[in-house]
């Protein structure tokens, strides 16, 4: 099994301590998982990792959705905390065509809205977990948690 | 041989992989290491060690801040990117009298300059490093590991 998660720009706060977390839950359920993320998200995950002891496996967004086909994933997760990424999001599930949960935060209420109407509007299959949250990530960890059982 | 690292407010995307990056580089060259940081901040660096492998040893600023004494550490390391996070570094060096580093850094350049001027007209002996930075970790990285070079 293979999962794929996706990583926004790199403004939130949270968005790396959960890249790791979220990286190693899946793995420890069994999944081969990749990190796909921009240049910038991707330098924070390695650096909160010097030592390499989660193994992460972190490839370039950009390059990534340029090279991707049904089938290639068993699992997408994404981290949605920005319209770009909502897009970036959509088009790898509908590129994908495989279960695939999002977890949409923002500070701002109607941010969080505004990202999963983005979502549902786009005709998205994915399950969507979402939060009012910024660099508390505990609200985005436990909704995390219960959401990705009902992929176990 | 005993170092704390001093987190400010958790806003800054970088801080949070930094802190686990310094704790470790300290920790390997001997020190006994302690981040102290509030609520927020601490949790987003428990979150980005699940399985624990850095052995981070996290402690509550307030608190610390009221039981500390000259002498109970041999280095002081500063995440300086908000006023708040200036005070807090000036009044732990005062109180600790040890060798200190202030790693200073915002996005916007007439704040790094005002946090060094507020470290250095507080009468501070700090090694400070400040830079431009926000997302991308890695001129603080640099900034750091040069620094911290002189202290070894």
């Amino acid at each position: 099994m293979k999962a794929l998660v996706l990583l926004g720009c790199p403004e939130t706060p949270s968005q790396t301590p959960m890249a790791v977390y979220v990286f190693n839950k899946l793995t420890k359920m069994g999944y081969d998982t990749t990190i796909a993320a921009n240049p910038a998200a991707s330098k924070l995950v390695r650096v909160s990792d010097p030592e390499g002891f989660y193994n992460l496996n972190i490839v370039d967004l950009e390059r990534l959705l340029g090279e991707i086909n049904e089938g290639d994933y068993d699992l997408l997760v994404g981290f949605v905390h920005k319209d770009a990424a909502a897009s970036f999001f959509v088009t790898f599930e509908q590129l994908l065509n495989t279960k695939s949960l999002a977890l949409v935060f923002s500070r701002d209420a109607d941010e969080v809205a505004e990202f999963v109407n983005m979502i549902e509007e786009s005709g998205s299959n994915a399950k969507i977990v979402a939060v009012r949250a910024f660099h508390n990530p505990s609200p985005i960890k436990v909704k995390f948690d219960k959401a990705i059982k009902e992929f176990e």
